[in-house]
This record gives structure tokens, C-alpha cells and sequence, in this order.
């Protein structure tokens, strides 16, 4: 059933969606301001479950694009991406036009909520990803045969560009991938136009919904000085995702981070605060990919959602924000079966990173 | 007056721009073939005077971009640029748009042909350069306040992509040339669309002429076992161009190049064939840039033609084809007055490509 966004709410979707962000998605507080602006002028958002869409509904998926790090150095204007969403529309011969997000996480969860709001139309709970991932076609609109185009690209100085017919998905990445490097390594696109019954055949389902649920739990945790940790287990055991685990309670010894063809790629070390529990490696190209141990067998990989949060207050820390001497709860997440899939898994299994490993799925002890 | 362009012409239209190209604007045998498999279909071409275009009707620039070493390995499909200027009316809404070159030189004089011919549409005789130059705002279009986009540019592949709006051109530059590296480094661009009253005003005129004179001047000079070098000398003396004029009969003893962000750049030496004449240095990017002599001294730069000839056929070498033990004789074409200007010579002046230097007009002594 349809549900009512309120500005109120805004502080719980940025908490719980840099949880599923696994540590990309850009910093959510750039898009909490963004969203928070628009709901403010425009009042509360009618939210939309998928099935409420209709079939010849069009839907356009908004996401921001780059390296997260740069958004602290050049922050949004603030209509990019509504000014991609309308470009695109115009481009098809569309209008009225759904928003819906790419990915479940940090920015990308917000960013549509002022899209749609700036725009005043609902916006659909659902994603492409069910968490954050590095690249356009890491989407299960992808894996069900979909096209990214046409699709626009927008920045912060009026740039419009229109990708309006690519070979292949992947070709659309490296394309819209080189079109953000140039303008300065963040933009925003509108992307994979479909209609509702291609929407009802392939998004992740309410994933709006379960990072308001994760956010109001770890706020309400915090309200109540109960541990957080625990709390995001609690709040993340539906829609088919897992109960959160805690994988180690530690401090980061070693932060390797370069900005490589337009991504944020590095290694984080955790080492135990319990000594003699050992040390963590976790790679990362925007999000966290994957969890090896001392030994370097890996503990978690990609799909599942690795996620290293503030034991204290259990705010997800993005990988831009990482630096040595910080206190960290490492968190895995189940991810739901529909990111399990072998269609899934060719998208954004381990191998997909370049990982010589098969996906083996994580459950808590 | 209009004029007809026949399949017959095609070799010296190719001979001709390619020494308008002062070794670059791409090898003009590929587009010699595109153009010649479209007359073959279509019929003789109605090539228009600037004049000649009603001030309503729409023009849009025709151009390959990119490192012209490429299309050796990388020939294109055919259809590209055509699909490029459809995909630009459509976008723009306008039919019938007539092509024009964006500049003089090698492939670029071709590939509009076979567009128009394709389209059933006139041609029109001018361009934004006056010869080859290697990058998009390097026109007098530019000069005269006209924007470069929309523009779409597309690939062998079948990838299009509209960049619909930019805040100036030398982002339409720098946007257009990181699509066209993730490309493959080539690829055809629709730009700068103006109407009738705007191509009046900036147009360099007649330069498709100019290089079918030029052509045939070199083919007839072959024929009667003449000099070449003088048959482009006579030939060039029109529209504004100075006479062609000898700097150094020489052999090539060095050749550097690399690849890089897009541009084939490099220097070629010349060493004079008569003992003690010297030596002379001449550094491209894509077009040959500027010829200094032994001491380093400037003795040509652009906007000036430099370009380098067999001296045995006259036909131009271009850049990609420079190798080591080559005879060549190196020409001055001056530039004419419309490319001297105060507003053309910031856009592709000496100091535009990094040099300490004022342009110095060139004459033959």
C-alpha cells in the first residue's frame, strides 16, 4: 500500500540507507539536505509499492554517478538530476514519468526523493541493486534484459548529455563512466526508462521502506542507549534480507585508498580490539566488496552486504570517510535471494570483481 | 553558383584536402571509399555556394574525431556519420538540414560528401577551419558565438550519444573527446547546427573547391611529368590563400609519436637533402603545428599551412604515415585573412597550443 514520506523521516532514510550503501553510495548527507529542501517546498511524498504501478506507468531510475569522494570538493547545485530526469522524458516524447532509485543507498536513496518531490510525482519503492554497487549495469533491470538507455547525464554547471542508444550495457557504463570523469568525476543520470510491467518483473521491492525501518531502529537504539548493532539485526530481518551480524568489533589500523578511472578504490584494515581475535581486510571500489581474514580467506563476499558502522551510534561509515584509529562494528547483512540468483551473480559476484572465488552465501551463526 | 560533384573528382577532392589538412584531418583514402561507394549509389552531388543558402535553412557540421593512426585498425562502418546528423535532426526537430564540413582536410572533406550523397541532400562548399585543425572549437563557428551543440556523436557499434547542451565549447570539446577515446579513440560527430544567416557570417568559403583545384593541379602536373610543388604553388593562390611555398626539400631522420589523451602527438626531423641546409623540426598534434629550423627558431606556425609533400607525386603525407628515411618537401600554404583575425588567432593561434610565440604572417620571399 502507498505511504506518506515526511520530512521527519529524512534523518532514519539517510541512517539506514548508508547502512545498505556497504559503504558507497556517496555521503547521505548531501542527499538528506537535497530531499530535505525539496519536502520542505513541496510538501510530504506519496510512496508507491511496485504492484501499485501501473503497467504503461514509464518509470525513470535516478542515481548520482562517480567517485563519492569528490562530493565533499563539488557539491550538487541541486536540480542535476531533475534536470536529467526531464531531459530524458523529453528525449523519449514521455511525460509524467515515475522516479524510482538505481540503488538502495547513501545518496542514491535520497537523491529521488527530491527528484520526485521537485517534480510532484510519487516515487516507487524499489531499487535496481538492493544495496549499493560501483557500476550502471550492476542493476537487476540489467539482469532481466533491459536497456540502460536512452538515458541523461547532467552536472552542477548545465552539461546535459544524452546517451540515446548504446550496444550493450556494459558499453553504456564505460560510456557514461567516461562522460562523468570529464565532468569532474560526479554526475547525475536518469537511466533504464521501462514501463510498470517491466518494473513488476525486475526491481528489489521496498528497500525505501527498510532503510527508514533500519534508520528508526539504530535512532530508537539510540534513544534508548540499547547497542545498535543489535538493533540493526532486528530492523534488517525482511523483505528477504538476513539478520545483520557482527563480524568483529575493531579499529582501523591502515587505510589504502586511490581515486582510479573515476572510482574510489582501496583496503581498509581492522584489526580486533580483543586481542589475538585477529585482523580484517576489506576491499572496496565505491562499496565494500569483500571481507578476508589474517589468513586472507574471505569471510564475505559481494552480493551479500558488508557494512562497517560506528559501534557507538551505528551509523554506517562511508569508505570516503575512513581513516585510521577509528573505532568500526564490521556488519554483514544476508542479501535477499533475488540477488542470489545465477543472473545475479554474473552481475555482481565476486568474479564480477575480479575475485577468484564462487559467492558463498552468509548466514549468522 | 552551385556545381556538381562527380565519382571522377574524388581523387583530387582526396589529393587536395589532404594537403588542406597539413597532415592530419585523418587518412583521406577511407573517406575517399565512403564517399565514392555513396556517388556510385546516388549519383553526382549539388555542391552549394555559402551564398546559396537561404538564411532559414539548417546546416549541421560533419566530422571524424579522434586520433586519425586509429582508423587504420579500426575502419568505420559506413553509415556513421549519417546516422550521427539524423540522430541530430531528430533531436532537434528539423528535417532537411544540408551537411557542410567542419573543416578542410583529409578524411573530413570526404565523409560530408558521402553524408549528403546518402541523404539526397546539397553540400556546402566551406567549412569552420580553412584546413585541419585538431580540436572541435577550433572554428570560426566558435569565432562567431555559435555553439557547438546539441551534437551527436556515434560509432562503429552503433552507439549514439547527444550532447545536448554545454556551458561553452571547450567543454563540448573536452566531453565530446573523453566519449570519443572510450570509443576506441575514433569516432563522428553532428555539431555546431546554425541556419543559412549564421553560416553567411562565419563560413570559410569555397575551401571544397579549393582543395578539387589543388587536386587536380597535382594530378595534371603527374601527368605531364612536371613539379608538383609549383602546380600546388599556382593552385592554392585563390580564395584568400597565399601561394604554396618550399621551405626544405629533406629526408625524415627522426619520427616521435605517442597517443595521448586522444591526439596522435609528436615532432618529425627533417634533415635538408643539400649538405649544410640544415635541419628543421616540425611538431604536430593530429595537423602539423609548427616548423622551427635548427636554432629553434619559429619560421612557421599555425594558423599556416604547414604541410609536408612527396616531392616526386605531391600528394601529402600525413601525420600517421611519417616514417623514418622519407624524402619530403615541406610547404607553407599563408593563411587567409579570415583565420588571421584577433578572434580566430586566440582560438588557433601559436599560443593556444602552448607556445611562447606571436603568430608571425608568412609570404613566400
Amino acid at each position: 500500500m502507498s505511504w506518506i514520506l515526511y520530512e521527519d523521516d529524512l534523518p532514519a532514510v539517510a541512517i539506514g540507507a548508508a547502512i545498505l550503501g556497504t559503504g558507497g553510495g556517496g555521503d547521505p548527507y548531501v542527499g538528506q539536505v537535497m530531499a530535505a529542501e525539496a519536502l520542505q517546498a513541496h510538501g510530504p511524498l506519496e510512496i508507491l509499492e511496485v504492484d501499485e504501478v501501473p503497467n504503461d506507468q514509464w518509470i525513470l531510475a535516478i542515481a548520482g554517478m562517480g567517485a563519492p569522494t569528490v562530493l565533499f570538493e563539488k557539491p550538487p547545485a541541486g536540480d542535476e538530476p531533475t534536470r536529467a530526469f526531464l531531459a530524458l522524458e523529453r528525449h523519449l516524447g514521455v511525460t509524467s514519468a515515475f522516479p524510482c532509485p538505481i540503488e538502495a543507498g547513501g545518496i542514491n536513496s535520497l537523491i529521488p526523493i527530491a527528484v520526485a518531490s521537485q517534480l510532484g510525482r510519487p516515487l516507487v519503492d524499489a531499487d535496481g541493486m538492493g544495496r549499493a554497487f560501483p557500476e550502471l549495469y550492476m542493476v537487476t533491470f540489467h539482469a532481466f534484459g533491459q536497456s540502460g538507455t536512452p538515458a541523461c547525464i547532467t552536472n552542477e554547471f548545465g552539461d546535459v548529455v544524452i546517451l540515446d542508444e548504446v550496444h550493450d550495457n556494459f558499453m553504456f557504463e564505460w560510456i557514461a563512466r567516461g562522460i562523468t570523469i570529464r565532468m569532474g568525476a560526479h554526475a547525475f543520470v536518469a537511466q533504464f526508462p521501462m514501463q510498470g510491467k517491466q518494473l513488476h518483473q525486475s526491481a528489489i521491492r521496498g528497500t525505501l521502506s527498510l532503510a527508514l525501518r533500519i534508520g528508526k531502529a539504530v535512532m530508537e537504539a539510540g534513544n534508548r542507549h540499547e547497542d545498535p548493532v543489535a538493533a540493526i539485526a532486528q530492523a534488517t530481518n525482511v523483505n528477504g534480507y538476513g539478520r545483520a551480524f557482527l563480524v568483529m568489533h575493531g579499529k582501523i589500523v591502515e587505510v589504502s585508498r586511490q581515486t582510479v578511472e573515476g572510482f574510489s578504490k582501496g583496503t581498509v584494515t581492522v584489526k580486533a580490539l580483543v586481542p589475538n581475535e585477529g585482523t580484517l581486510y576489506i576491499d572496496f571500489q565505491n562499496e565494500n566488496l569483500a571481507v578476508r581474514n589474517g589468513s586472507k580467506e574471505f569471510i564475505a563476499t559481494v552480493p551479500d552486504l558488508i557494512t562497517l558502522v560506528d559501534p557507538t551510534t551505528g551509523y554506517a561509515i562511508t569508505t570516503e570517510r575512513l581513516r585510521y584509529g577509528q573505532r568500526v562494528a564490521v556488519l554483514i547483512i544476508p542479501a535477499p535471494q533475488i540477488m542470489k540468483s545465477a543472473a545475479a551473480l554474473h552481475i555482481w559476484g565476486p568474479r564480477r570483481f575480479g575475485y577468484d572465488v564462487d559467492y558463498v552465501a552468509m548466514t549468522a551463526e
